[in-house]
C-alpha cells in the first residue's frame, strides 16, 4: 500500500476549482479505437434452463439488440461522454455454467475510447436480460462489469489482468 | 436440485409461438410502486482516495444526477419495458471501503413495477463513477447490481435474502 | 365526387390562425385505447427466400424488437402526437407470398387514440426488415401502411373497410 | 425464377452463427454518401382538398419538418444502422392526384450510406401528414415507400428501375 | 434588505444532507396542471423585416414546432424533472416591434406542475428562430424568459406581477 | 435607418420556393470549430442568498452538468440543426449580483459552426437553476441569452459588440 507515497493522480474530469468537466479531446487525432467490455448475468440453474428451454424465440437475441442500440446512446447517459459515430458494435450472449456471459466490442474512429461505450452495452444487454427473465427469479444479479481491453488513441492498448471470461 | 421435478416456468416475455413480447399490463390497476436496486463499483483503495481527496468537487455528485436521468429512460433502453410516469428517483452514492457504493429507489403509481427503473438507474450511475475514475484505473468493476426489495403490484413485496448492503 | 356540396371538413390540428396545434385532450377522459395497423415489405421472391433460409437467426426477431421500440417513442417523431404510457405493444411479423406483413397493435388508457402509436410501430418495424436485406435487393418496397382497426373513445371503433392483411 | 440456381446470397447482418450484427465498417474510408428515398400518401380527393384548402398554414410544413428531425434519429430507431453526422437532409411534400407525394434526400460523409436515413425520413414525414389528417380519414394508407436512388460507397450508384415518384 | 431576518428559504430540490434530489411527488393527487411561459427574441429591425418578408413559408412555424416537440422532452434535459404526459402544448410565435414574441401554454394532469415544460418549450422555440436568423445576424439575443402564469396544484395559482407580454 | 436602401438578406434556411430547409454542408471541409454563449438567470438577492448558503451540495453543478448534456442533444431539439461530434463542452455557472451567471463553450471539427450547440447549452443549464429554485421564487428570469463569440469556418470569428459578461 505504498501508493501513499507516490503523488495522488489527478482526476482528468474535474479542472482547477476541482468542478467536473467534459474532458478536451478536440487537438487530439482521430485514430482508430477498439473496446471491450464483459458481464455475467448470474441466475440459479433453474432459471437459466427455463431460459434455454424456451421452445423457438431465443431469449438472448433481444439481448444483444438492446446492448447494440445502448452503446449508439452512451453519450446521452453518461454526462461527460463525447458522441462519437460508432463503426461497429458486436454483442455475444451466452449461456454458461452461472448464467449468462456478455461481451460488447465497440470499434469507432475517433479522438477518444470507446470504453464507455463498451461498458454501456454489455450493461444495458444484461439489464434486459434480467428483464426477460426477473418474473421467474428476482433475486439475478448483475455481477463483474468490467473492461476486458481497450486499443487505439495515445494511452496503447490496455487487457485486463485476469478475465473473468477466461473462467466461465 | 429438485426443481426439475417442478413444471418449468414459462417466460412471460414470450407468446405462445415463442416470440418476445411485452407483457400486456392494460387491465391491470394503478397501484403505488416502489422498487429499490443496489450496486457496487469495486476499485482500488488508492483510486478511492484520489475520487475522495477530490477539492472542491463532488465526483458522487454526477454519478447521482445520471442515475436519476437514466431511471427516466429506461423504457427507451430496455426493448419490452413499460413506459412509466415516475414520481420519484432517489439515488445515493458513498465511498465505502471497496469504492463507491449505490442504491437507487424508484417510486410510480402504475399498471407494473418499476424494478428495471431502479436496476438500470444504479447502473447508470455505476457507469458515471467508471467514467469520471477510469483514468486513474481501467480496471474498476461494477459489481453485485441486484434488487434489493419492491413493493406494490398483485405479486407483493420482494427483498433480496440478503443484502450486499448491509455488508458495506 | 357531391363531396363538393358537403361543408368542408376543418382539420382538427390547425387553430383558427391556420396554425397547426396540438389537439387539446385536457378535457377528455382517461379510457382504454387500442389500435392496428398493418404493412407489407414487398420483396423478390429470392430476397424472401434468402431471407427465410438464414441458418439460425430469425431475421424478423429484431423487426418486431423495433417496432416495439418504436411505439414507445412515436411522441418524439411525431410533432402534434400526444406521449402516452402505453400499456401493451404486440408487433406480429410473417413471410407470406409477397414477402413480409407486419401488423401491430398497440394498447393504452389516455384521453386520445393510439393510431399513431401502431402505424410508427408497424412502419419502423417495415424499415427494419428493409435495413437486415438491403444489402440483397436494394428495391424493396415498403407498402400498404394502414390502420386496420382502432377502438375506444368518443368516436368510438374504426375497422378498414378491406384489409388487405386478408388477401396475404 | 432461375434464381433458385444461383448461390443464396448471404445477409451481411448476420455472423457466422447466423445471429443478427452491426456490419463493421471500420475499415471503410469516408466518403460522400447521398439518398434519395420517396413516399406517397394516398387519401380520398375530398380529403386532399381539406388539407389544400387549409386557410394560412401549409400542412406540410410541419411533415418537412418532422422528416428533417427523423432523418437525424435514425440510428436510434433501426437497431444495425450506424449513426452518421448528416451533412444535409431535404424533404419536399406536394400534394399529388393521389395525395401527397413525398421525397426525402439525404447526404453524409460517412463509411457506409444513408438509404435508412432516406427511407426513415420520408415514412416519418408521412406519417405526419396522416396524423395532422387522420382526423378527417381515417382510411389514408401510406405505400410505396422506396429508395429512388442512391450514390457513394463501394457499391456504386443504384437507380430505381421505374419510379413512381414519374407516374404522379 | 430584511429578507435576512426571515428564516432562509429551504430548497426542496435538497435532502438533509445538502444533496440533489427530485422531489417525491408519489402522494400528490393528479389534478389538472396549466402553465404560461414567455420570451423574446431581440433583433434589429432589419432582421425582422428578413424574416418577415420571407416570401412563403412562415419562419416562425418551424419555431412553434419545435417548441411543442420540446415540451415534450423536458424531463430528459432537466434533470430532476418529472416525466408527465401532456395533454397540450401551445405555442405562440409572432412579430414584434422588438423581433419575435414566443409564449407557451403547456397542460396535463399530473402530480406535479408543468412550469419546467412551459418555460423549455419557449426557450426552444426562441433558439429555433435565432437558428434560423444567425446568418442575417448573430447579435440576436434571447430575453425575458419567465413564467407568465401557472395554475392547478396545492400550491394554487401564480400569475406574474408586470407581464413583458403587455409591453409589446 | 438605411438599411432598407440595401438588398434584404436572403435566409439561408429557406430554399426558392420559401421553404424552410437545412443547410447544405456536403461540400464544406471539416475544420475546428469553437462558439461561446452567455446566459443570466435574474433572481431577488433574497432567493440568491438561499442557493449560495445550501449546506453542501453546490446547486450550480447540476445546472452545469445538464447544460453539457443539453450541447449534445442540440440536434435532437433544433429542426434544421445538423449533428456534429462534439469534442468539449465547459460550462460556467457562478453567482454574481444578479443572481446565477452561465457561460458555455462547445468545441468540435465539423463543415459547420457550433453556435446553436453554445446556446442551447447555456439555455438548458440556465432553465435547471430555475428548475431548482423555483420553490423559492417563481419570478426568477433568464435573460440576456446570446452569442459571445465564434471562431472557425469560413465565416471567421465574431465577437458580440458590447458582452453582458463583462458587466457582472
Amino acid at each position: 500500500m505504498g501508493g501513499l507515497q507516490r503523488p495522488m493522480p489527478r482526476l482528468s474530469h474535474y479542472d482547477d476549482r476541482g468542478r467536473a468537466r467534459m474532458v478536451d479531446v478536440s487537438a487530439k487525432p482521430r485514430t482508430a479505437r477498439q473496446a471491450t467490455a464483459s458481464v455475467l448475468v448470474r441466475m440459479k440453474a433453474r432459471t437459466r434452463r427455463a431460459a434455454e428451454s424456451n421452445p423457438k424465440g431465443d431469449p438472448l437475441e433481444i439481448a444483444r439488440i438492446a446492448g447494440i442500440a445502448a452503446a449508439k446512446r452512451t453519450a446521452e447517459l453518461i454526462p461527460l461522454c463525447h458522441p462519437l459515430p460508432l463503426t461497429n458494435v458486436d454483442v455475444q450472449a451466452d449461456f454458461c455454467r452461472e448464467g449468462v456471459a456478455i461481451t460488447s466490442t465497440v470499434r469507432a474512429a475517433g479522438p477518444t475510447g470507446v470504453e464507455m461505450e463498451a461498458l454501456t452495452s454489455a450493461a444495458v444487454a444484461a439489464l434486459t436480460v434480467y428483464d426477460m427473465l426477473k418474473a421467474l427469479d428476482r433475486g439475478i444479479e448483475i455481477t463483474d462489469l468490467r473492461l476486458l481491453e481497450k486499443s487505439g488513441g495515445k494511452s496503447g492498448t490496455y487487457r485486463a489482468p485476469h478475465s473473468r471470461a477466461g473462467r466461465s
